[in-house]
């Protein structure tokens, strides 16, 4: 038996409670969590905005270190660190042959399918197919990532989401260029690291905007050059920054129509909207049928950064080492198992940018 | 004087009258107009949707023999066959140092310009800069693009704003590869070019989809491999038509919310649309925070094509001369100056592609 976070209804809190996790199956593997960063689309799973099943461990933003492997299992073996891929591709599917493997079909098959029980035999459901919040969980063989031993778990945990995604944004989605000018709506985890990408990628000015002002020291340490703090005058104030015309590339990190709108209107005609943030099915975004075509402006959705594991975790591995990637910074608190509900009502209010559960 | 259709009121039928046109200026070229297609934006500049100082000559698809050159301009000379450019780049300003000519900032200037007097010395506006519904025009230098004289200059008209739309959008905006799969909303003009350029690019299915039955064998006949009446089960029908995912590429040339949802839902996940058709500011188009993130997709609005006059103009006519590129069946009449509310009639009630004035 070991330790877990357990959402048994939607929108209620979650009991740390005791789970037990049979052996890995053939193609799974048991990994000891040892830190697990705390992603706004957790709260999202947590209160029905996205599909979960339940009852379920939630945290997809983990790692650790491989306790058992299953049948046919080749690609790590106990003692290997590895951190948790929440969309791994199954590289046998048409969007994988077409080099899309972040809309790999099979991707979130993990989260459909139980992986532990709780004492009186209820089955569990791995969040994002991961589980996370436990001291122990099982996942997919693709859905557990190697890493070398020198790059610390809680750093990699974080990595594994956030930074995938942020970085990915930009490197892959927007593949920003030197001396673009980049807008940055909403600064949490993902928006940091969106912000210490684009400062890689040799982007300025690199404008920061959130709702609060608190969040001015920690975007201007990690890549910002400006900070404003969001209104409806925000995008003139994007415009004054970048000689008139609005940013070439804007990163929408929040998930909210007014945010997505805020980020639209700070971009140039012809410039680049990427909407990173995972939004509500109901919340509505409207758009002129003239502004969608007049400005000539792109809108990309972006999954999970664009990001192909094989390819993309090595070489933020490499940022992260160089000293480049300072994945550390993004998380501005940490707690156990049972300080998680404080870290959801950190995200509610919108308070720091990552908390990390050390486990 | 020379005789032109005159819109001197906003929606308001146009009358054919007789107007004055000066010696051109410096930098600015007089041309015998030949032929003018009649474009849908015609209709919106003439009732409003679009902006135009009035009085007005409309007509900004056109082509004809340069008369007259004023100082300075040595692009053309009297006698040289041409294509009317109604966004012609300034090559000085930002946008065009940034290599993205079709919003070039003073693309629009000429439109602003008096070129042309009524009999009671009125001063005349040219439509988008052209003035082509008339015998005579004045356009600056740089809107009149010099022609192989081998060209027919009725195909020439038509080349100056639907073909290079139209096939800008699939060649450059999009940039189509063999065996992708594409959906057109919208068989005008412009939705017949994107077909024709999709065959080209080596584009398969190439599905067709029209409020109007009558636009079948328009279709089938210039590129479309199907063809589909649209209601709202159209994004199910080319759903099945490619393989159960949707079309890579989505090309929306009507500009309205209705069917740019539809080429939204007809594109697969990963998909791009691509925004061709000018629409209103008033007429609103939603998408959920969740869809703009969700399916990864990308949405760019096209304007003119995304095209370099320098390098598409003569890239267009090479396909025009193999023959790859039909341009005489776009145009499905031909009328006179008198028959230029006619046409307008024909596009409000969507029977027929182009009609082109003979002037």
């Amino acid at each position: 038996m070991v330790r877990a976070a357990v959402l048994t209804e939607q929108g209620k809190p979650m009991q740390v409670t005791d789970i037990t996790l049979p052996a890995p199956g053939p193609g799974r593997v048991k990994v000891k969590v040892v830190a697990a960063g705390v992603c706004h689309s957790d709260l999202s799973l947590s209160n029905g905005t996205l599909r979960q099943p339940i009852p379920a461990v939630l945290g997809h933003e983990g790692a650790g270190i491989v306790l058992e492997v299953g049948e046919g299992v080749t690609n790590v073996a106990p003692g290997d660190h590895v951190l948790l891929n929440w969309a791994p591709p199954c590289r046998e599917c048409w969007f994988c042959g077409e080099g899309e493997p972040w809309l790999c079909e099979r991707a979130a098959d993990a989260a459909e399918i139980p992986h532990a029980e709780l004492a009186d035999g209820t089955a569990l459901y791995p969040g994002l197919g991961c589980g996370a919040f436990a001291e122990e969980t099982i996942v997919p063989a693709r859905g557990a990532v190697k890493i070398p031993d020198d790059i610390p778990l809680e750093q990699a945990a974080v990595l594994g989401c956030a930074v995938l995604t942020g970085a990915g944004a930009v490197f892959n989605t927007a593949a920003v260029r030197p001396g673009q000018s980049v807008v940055v709506v909403g600064v949490g985890g993902v928006g940091l690291s969106v912000l210490q990408a684009a400062k890689i990628a040799g982007a300025g000015p690199i404008i920061a905007v959130d709702t609060s002002e608190a969040k001015r020291d920690l975007a201007l340490a990690q890549g910002a050059t400006d900070f404003i703090v969001s209104d409806d005058t925000t995008a003139k104030a994007v415009r004054k920054l970048t000689e008139g015309r609005g940013a070439d590339i804007a990163f929408e990190c929040v998930g909210h129509p007014a945010a997505i709108r805020t980020a639209w209107s700070s971009s140039r005609r012809g410039g680049h909207l990427v909407v990173v943030g995972v939004g509500s099915a109901k919340a509505k975004v409207e758009f002129s049928a003239l502004e969608l075509y007049y400005f000539g402006r792109k809108v990309s959705g972006c999954v999970f950064g664009s990001i192909d594991p094989d390819v993309d975790v090595p070489r933020l591995l490499d940022l992260v080492r160089s000293g480049q990637l300072d994945v550390s910074s993004l998380v501005t608190s940490t707690t156990g198992l049972d300080g998680i509900e404080g870290a959801f009502e950190d995200m509610r209010s919108g308070r720091g940018a990552r908390t990390l559960v050390r486990l």
